[in-house]
């Protein structure tokens, strides 16, 4: 019997198979492959070929745009929304409009085309994780933004336009609509209850272990009761924390680490499936609360998004949460580094 | 300089690319070409490898689940949702959940397996429409259901396992939040104004007629003013029907015709793409009313929902809607029947 299922924060409704729950290699798709061919703008000796850079880590000497750099975070070349000029939001008749003011940023992971945030040195990616806390500072500055996402397509399935590891921040004039609904609950539930729901579902499901894929000192790793994608992850600080990028500096080293073991364990399990990640964050100007709590939120790139998902905004997820967490926790990966 | 645009319905900002906008041959996909390898369930002759059949139109004297019949209606033979059986509502600590109560059938659209909605005749179509009809009044009865979904999976690339045409329906147990989301909204702007949004919408956009892809006596399709997706259509009854189901018996042929010429006109513009479409109708038990106007949307299948999308709920459109109107607009076309 299929089981139906309701997500506690977003009140979205899940369909679980339970007699016929597809196991790691009943998924029929690619492993992402660097094929390594052609030139690569994020390489090393390369960066004439992106728009000037707005922040490194790691060159010592030479001067901007040049090689020897670990991270390095530029403006997205073929951005989806214009940094110069005013919002001017109007009204035409029925519809409201505004200009698509944002900020488009690319976020080069490492000088190593073939690396991957699985195989990287925990030190390498937690550089990356702090080049995306030193832009979203930055960005904040600019009174027309309210949102920030930061977010990973890995793979070409998943939406990759370049293999060279790297992620992608968006700065929004408005809140989207999905994190508006995230929080909105998180608060209503906090007014009724003087409780953070994210730190509810934490205790419950650490206590049950039945969803937990790990946890260490400061994070833990969940499957979520109800995935909208079989293999779907979240990783969530243990100790409340309204905003990734106002988090305690200490985090940024455990999560590195997690986030490395996670991802390998991914690969392992799904043999390197393509996927898409999301910081998901308090927006701007409201940063310091008790109902909110961020998170990282992974999804493999494994079934297809069809009519009855667009008609309904309902999932058919066809691998239960308890399943994959389980594969997950079983997968046998040494970590190189 | 792209632009942000809200849906006026739903409250969902897009982002539209309107410096590079993308022409319908800039899209990289596989057409939909029908390929025949195999033994098909739901051709004539087959009728034992389906499970027996819910509803027939067209067979004349011999038994059920023989050949004959025009359309078909069966149960899907691996349903998302099971029939037998009670909710079993169920909390869990912080979680809710029920059993994965609800109907699934398929309806077979034709015997001929290489025929699609732009080929076969509009008499066809018009008695797939009655068969939707039919089997949503009957599945009415069925007390446990809240919401019917028709829907249809075009192509591979749109999430369909079976070539051969075919729509399918879910009836579930619950109102799902995107439609719960259409409905209220619509219900708020009838409180406010005494007017039906979507009513409001198709007279400013006929008035304007840039999104206008075309327009019989009784129906007009739109690209809609905020689209999700690139080439996204919607096809409205003009004069206000709060249900599919429940609408006058003449617009079934009117509609018939109507979706033949659209999706016609799709295959000319895309080169026979993959798309998913859905019947947009009210919630069981709130059938007859002011506020909502049934509606049919369709989606090609051109672009990846990517990081951005599943962090956001925003959605990238690289094709601005009056660009894809007119070229839906001036494609010739020969409508076969």
């Amino acid at each position: 019997m299929p089981e139906l299922r309701k997500d506690p924060i977003i009140g979205r409704w899940v369909i679980i198979s339970t007699d016929r729950a597809k196991r790691p290699s009943d998924f029929l798709r690619e492993s992402v492959v660097i094929k390594g061919i052609g030139v690569c703008p994020f390489d090393h000796g390369n960066e004439s070929k992106t728009p000037p850079e707005l922040l490194q880590y790691g060159r010592n000497g030479s001067g901007p745009n040049t090689p020897g750099w670990q991270v390095r975070v530029v403006p997205n070349k073929f951005p989806a929304l214009g940094i110069e000029g005013d919002l001017d939001r109007e009204g035409i008749g029925l519809f409201d409009r505004m200009n698509g003011i944002g900020a488009h940023e690319v976020i080069v992971e490492t000088p190593d085309h073939g690396a991957t945030l699985a195989t990287m040195t925990a030190q390498q990616i937690e550089a990356v994780l702090w080049a995306f806390r030193e832009r979203m500072l930055d960005l904040k500055n600019d009174k027309r933004f309210r949102y920030i996402l930061i977010f990973k397509n890995h793979g070409e399935a998943a939406g990759a336009s370049l293999e060279h590891p790297h992620s992608q921040l968006i700065a929004l004039p408005i809140v989207p609509k999905r994190v508006r609904e995230e929080v909105d609950s998180a608060r209503h539930y906090y007014i009724e209850k003087e409780r953070c729901i994210f730190c509810d579902i934490i205790r419950q499901e650490i206590a049950s272990g039945v969803r937990v894929i790990g946890q260490t000192e400061l994070f833990v790793t969940l499957a979520p009761y109800a995935p909208r994608f079989p293999f779907e992850m979240w990783i969530l600080p243990k100790r409340h924390a309204s905003s990734f990028e106002n988090d305690q500096a200490a985090v940024f080293a455990g999560l590195a680490a997690v986030l490395k073991d996670n991802l390998a364990r991914l690969d392992a399990v799904l043999d390197r499936p393509a996927y898409n990640m999301m910081i998901h964050t308090s927006p701007i100007g409201e940063e310091i609360n008790e109902h909110y709590h961020w998170h990282i939120e992974i999804i493999p790139k494994l079934t297809k998004v069809a009519g009855f998902e667009w008609g309904t905004g309902f999932y058919i997820c066809p691998t239960p949460p308890e399943e994959s967490a389980r594969f997950m926790r079983d997968a046998q990966v040494v970590l190189t580094a």
